[in-house]
């Protein structure tokens, strides 16, 4: 394994059995680097002396051709302890590494199709009709009774964007997200918009989905009566460690970890949770609808008498809308997703978006209804918890809908990460991201998204203690930026292209575009002083991040792009110069490393003690005639700031010319040992760090006991 | 200022003005090393072409020989803003820098002599009453009267020991420390108990006189009536930051300062507080003694009663006469420092000695008989205070005295200060402590053995909230063990050398080492359990550190001592290896810095994607055709751990040669852009950071904007 120090293969015989010249300079024997797999059985060409691969060695790569191999998993051996141990509890967490060759790319049915890229926007019948309600409360219970009708203002809404998508879908079958249908028709700034305005709507989709389903598990615990007994549950208390931020941190690092094992595309996982919810969901809403018809529909609890502290006008009104609006969020999923489907992909898309749309429609339609009747009262118990409870009581019923409301919620959250990480990609790939998002982890996810998103989401739940009121007005914004930025793209589109129906197709998405550009501005106006503003702006500060990133990757390529016509010389003209503390064999063996880049190698000896120095002199005479020696004598004992100097002035000579710092540096035999020596070698590699023209090399001289 | 990077040195003419051979392999020009200093008008050489030094770097060095140059102040220039500011606070707190050459030796007289070696003798007498009346309190007010007969026995052990001094002072002309005496007399083993049990007490001393120093400080205010007004007075409570802790750290820090800078011989700064302390104190004896022979002498208030907890016995008198050891520290001191003394040296330190011994015993009775005689209880205020304020009343030479007593305890630990770093540099010099303990720093101070004595120090008076009481406990047993060791070390000496009066000199230091071994015993005994204990138990341990150290610095010496007949190759067998992420500049860059290595280069491409890996290939024939590429496909996408695995098999079919990994770097134009490269460079280094035949060189490439 190389172990043996410079002095023993000095000593000892050489394995190979090669002659050593005896001359002080020895030949260069030519190193063949093309391994010598054990299948070859004796060196293949005469002169050349081959010791046979160590078997563990011919396990770890396979030669495909001259040059050429492939690194097996036994070159991927963990090398410490502590990396056998990292590994092992990422193997336990995340799986077994995949090989690229071993991506499959699912297609999915429209059934799957409905769970995978539907569940983000029919959990939001979970917390949306709550959000509006949340408004309402300070205009007493009256008026609470007006949420009926914003969620009508809702669905129609919403049924004008789902139709207005549908156009997406037909138009870029291979996936229509706003960054890219924006990009595409109204330039890189719009897109780059709409990719920031996405950003930070998956963050937030994740935040909100998961509190909401930590809070449907709380739920149904207060529900239950158990809540009583456990302090910390008062959902409404910015105690950052209360149980509902402790539950949605464990969903948070649950759905992270999941996602780095690579689920993202697996449908049958999501379909359970989206179906037993829409199931239950049903069930909840036709018992609910039959009870209110027969009359014999009551709130589970006499719901609180409300102060009135503020009169319901027009604004009041406006801003219930905007909570409702969240309900939209998640609907461009599908015009996302379109190529997973199964072919014919773009009708497969159309029709899961049409089911999803009426899904959500009436589900949140329905919920509202329901608990407008009952003149509901959001409080620690969600609302669509106590509509449950007015429908099945606190039945088994109840429990399994609570479980399936909880299920889809973190399901919703999973839509997120699969989105995040990617459009994120894209921006690498475009340039306006990090590189490092491009990097796919041991399952092939893109590991530096997930865990992005997944932190930046963990730290939202916690700051804003879980409470999902106060983290859907971040969200709003973002949804319709999008919405309006893709649907505006689209009558772009239309008016340059002119296909069959352009005009149709034109008007639909332009009637999407203005309705999510009032919507927009009804939402930054009434949110504004909610939180809305943080997201105004931020939008502006991450597209600048965009620009800045971009800038960076484009002036470094124009940097490092050969110019055939400016190619650079073959050869640094180096000067090297081996500073040392003593003449011995580690500072024998870092000259003898200097000889081989450069004949003319200078040793440099800063002196502090002239009769040490007097000795470095003898013994370069003695042992190292041919180099030459320079002393320097530090009278304030300095040592790395006039070797600096000493550089710098040699440089100044020869501005041309490359540096090359060659140290001598032991490695003990022990840890601890280490402290025993002073660190000028690190202390000087780190000195040169950032000057472009010096490289510092350090000369191991390992120290057998 | 050789800033420029490669691409650029290509393409502009070069400012040498000379001519580039325009084939691939430019021929090597050689770089004269020995500065052109500005006096040389012209280049010596013809064909050489010299850039004039610019003036900063002709300021810089001073030519005093071919190749050998003085490094100037201006070569030794901050570079970083930090280290400007680290430099400023440094030269405002340490003062200028001082060359080597600029070290003098003061030496003292018998004056200044007694007030630099001699005050951390006389200041025990601010405490060893007190610490006596501590241990005797429990037996009743009754029992404190037998303070003065231990003080008695106390003060004959102390006449014995120093007489026994007087022996090694003449016998050591060149100063006779314990780890000396006992090294040359009884060995290595008896000479690294009394270093160990020395640098045990140097800390000790430290934090004892700095805690009763500020403690005398504080009895000052509460004699003044202010100390009810301040919190935090009481010394009795273990409350870390208590104000006698702050006023300690406080003090521990303005002596590491002052050390710092050098003050250790400047014997005029201790003259005043000394002999001040001394003229202040006489007086306070002489008033005292004045007013209780003519009956006018009571306590300033009256001593509480003290409950009787245990029984007067014999156990309790030894722990008190333990107690009342402790005014022998410092003892050692004048010996020490014998060669520091005006000639004839050892004469003038042995009056200086014996004047010490009698200053320190007349006191010691003094204070102890006043305090007896009153019956003083230890209490808030310290002993001393007490009795000053008795004889004086609360007026100002009371205050003078206090600030007397406070000054000499600070001059005390001073000459800890002064011997801890002396001691442990000379223990450094053998080997037996870390070679850092040799290092000199701006103002010629061992500064590493400064800031350890101070940082421990401060630790230990934190860690007892300033507690002089439960320190003391600590302190004796590292005396007497020096004492112990240091006479036996001298019987032996004259069993040896049988000079004049060998027998009289032999029995003086048998008589001096058979006292303090029965002391030490005593000590040892009754302190055990109250903290002795700790020292016993660290002694070894602390021992055991010098035999590793030693064995460490032996072995390493051992390994790297060149011998004749066992002369390393001039040149190493090297395989250069670069692996790259793609062909461009940079990966050029260092293809052309592996050339100036070894004509056999392999560049190395660990592939994660077959296109780029093609794209690769075929740029390396166009602009790199005559190195070896070697294509590593990762499936896994691991590139580090393929890239070791590939290292170790070219090095196990040639054992003996020496790897060197050539690393395109990055120097990015700001800061934060570096994040957006990943750092594979830098992970790579760590990764072969060990290994005793690889070494990594990382090639800069400047990215200039």
């Amino acid at each position: 394994m190389g172990k043996s120090g410079m002095r023993n293969s000095s000593g000892s015989s050489m394995s190979s059995g090669e002659e050593k010249p005896s001359n002080g300079h020895s030949a260069v024997r030519k190193i063949n680097p093309d391994l010598v797999i054990s299948e070859i059985k004796h060196g293949a060409r005469p002169g050349d002396t081959y010791v046979r691969l160590h078997r563990a060695h011919a396990r770890a790569f396979r030669k495909v051709g001259p040059g050429h191999f492939v690194a097996m998993p036994a070159s991927n051996v963990p090398a410490t302890t502590f990396e056998r141990v990292y590994r092992a509890i990422k193997r336990v967490l995340v799986g077994r590494p995949l090989e690229t060759a071993e991506e499959v790319h699912e297609r999915l049915t429209k059934v799957k199709g409905l769970a995978v890229f539907g569940s983000d926007a029919i959990s939001s019948s979970a917390y949306a009709t709550e959000a509006t309600l949340m408004i309402l409360m300070v205009a007493g219970n009256q008026a609470l009774g007006i949420t009926f009708y914003t969620s009508i203002a809702v669905a129609i809404m919403f049924a004008i964007i789902a139709f207005s998508y549908r156009q997406t879908i037909y138009a870029y079958p291979q996936g229509g997200g706003s960054y890219r249908v924006s990009r595409e028709n109204l330039g890189t700034l719009a897109g780059l918009v709409a990719a920031a305005a996405l950003l930070i709507d998956y963050v937030l989709t994740v935040a909100v989905s998961i509190a909401a389903g930590s809070a449907a598990v709380l739920s149904a615990f207060i529900a239950s009566g158990y809540g009583e007994q456990i302090g910390m549950l008062d959902r409404t208390l910015p105690h950052p460690f209360n149980l509902n931020v402790l539950v949605s941190l464990f969903f948070i690092g649950l759905i992270t970890l999941g996602n780095l094992r690579g689920i993202r595309e697996s449908g049958t996982i999501f379909a359970i949770p989206t179906y037993l919810f829409i199931a239950s969901l049903s069930t909840v809403l036709l018992v609910g609808l039959f009870k209110a018809f027969t009359g014999t529909l009551y709130p589970p609890e006499p719901p609180p008498i409300l102060p009135v502290t503020e009169p319901l006008g027009v604004w009041l009104i406006l801003r219930a809308f905007s909570a409702g609006a969240v309900a939209m969020s998640g609907t461009e999923a599908i015009a996302d997703g379109v190529p997973a489907f199964q072919p014919p992909e773009s009708k497969n898309a159309a029709i899961t978006l049409t089911a999803m749309a009426l899904l959500l429609g009436s589900f949140f339609l329905g919920v509202s209804f329901l608990a407008t009747r009952m003149g509901l009262v959001p409080g620690e118990e969600t609302i669509i918890s106590q509509v449950a409870r007015a429908a099945l009581g606190t039945s088994l019923p109840y429990y399994v809908f609570q479980i399936a409301t909880m299920g889809i919620l973190v399901i919703a959250a999973n839509t997120a990460f699969a989105d995040f990480p990617r459009l994120a990609s894209i921006l690498a790939r475009d340039n306006f991201m990090p590189h490092q998002f491009l990097y796919r982890g041991d399952r092939l996810a893109f590991s530096t998204g997930i865990i992005a998103l997944g932190s930046i989401a963990a730290l939202l739940v916690t700051v804003f203690a879980g409470r999902v009121d106060s983290l859907i007005h971040l969200y709003a914004v973002g949804v319709f930026l999008a919405f309006t930025l893709s649907n505006t793209g689209m009558v772009v589109r239309w008016q340059k292209i002119r296909g069959a129906h352009w005009q149709t197709s034109r008007l639909i998405n332009g009637t999407g575009a203005v309705l999510s550009a009032i919507t927009l501005l009804i939402i930054a106006t009434t949110k504004f002083t909610l939180g809305a503003w943080i997201v105004i702006v931020l939008i502006p500060i991450i597209v600048s991040f965009f620009h800045l990133v971009h800038t960076h990757y484009t002036r470094v390529a124009e940097q490092l792009r050969i110019l055939p016509d400016q190619l650079p010389p073959q050869r640094i003209e180096q000067l090297v110069i081996v500073p040392i503390d003593d003449v011995n064999y580690a500072s024998l063996r870092a000259m003898a490393f200097a000889r081989t880049i450069c004949s003319d190698v200078v040793v440099l000896h800063i002196a502090l003690n002239a009769e040490h120095a007097e000795k470095v002199r003898q013994k370069m005479k003695l042992y190292a005639p041919d180099l030459k020696l320079i002393l320097v004598d530090s009278p304030l004992r300095a040592f790395v700031r006039p070797l600096v100097s000493y550089v710098d002035a040699v440089h100044s000579q020869y501005p041309d010319a490359f540096v090359t710092i060659v140290l001598p540096e032991f490695i003990t035999a022990h840890w601890w040992e280490q402290f025993l020596h002073n660190r000028t070698a690190a202390r000087l590699q780190r000195e040169f760090e950032k000057h472009p023209n010096v490289a510092v090399v350090l000369v191991p001289y390992l120290l057998e006991k």
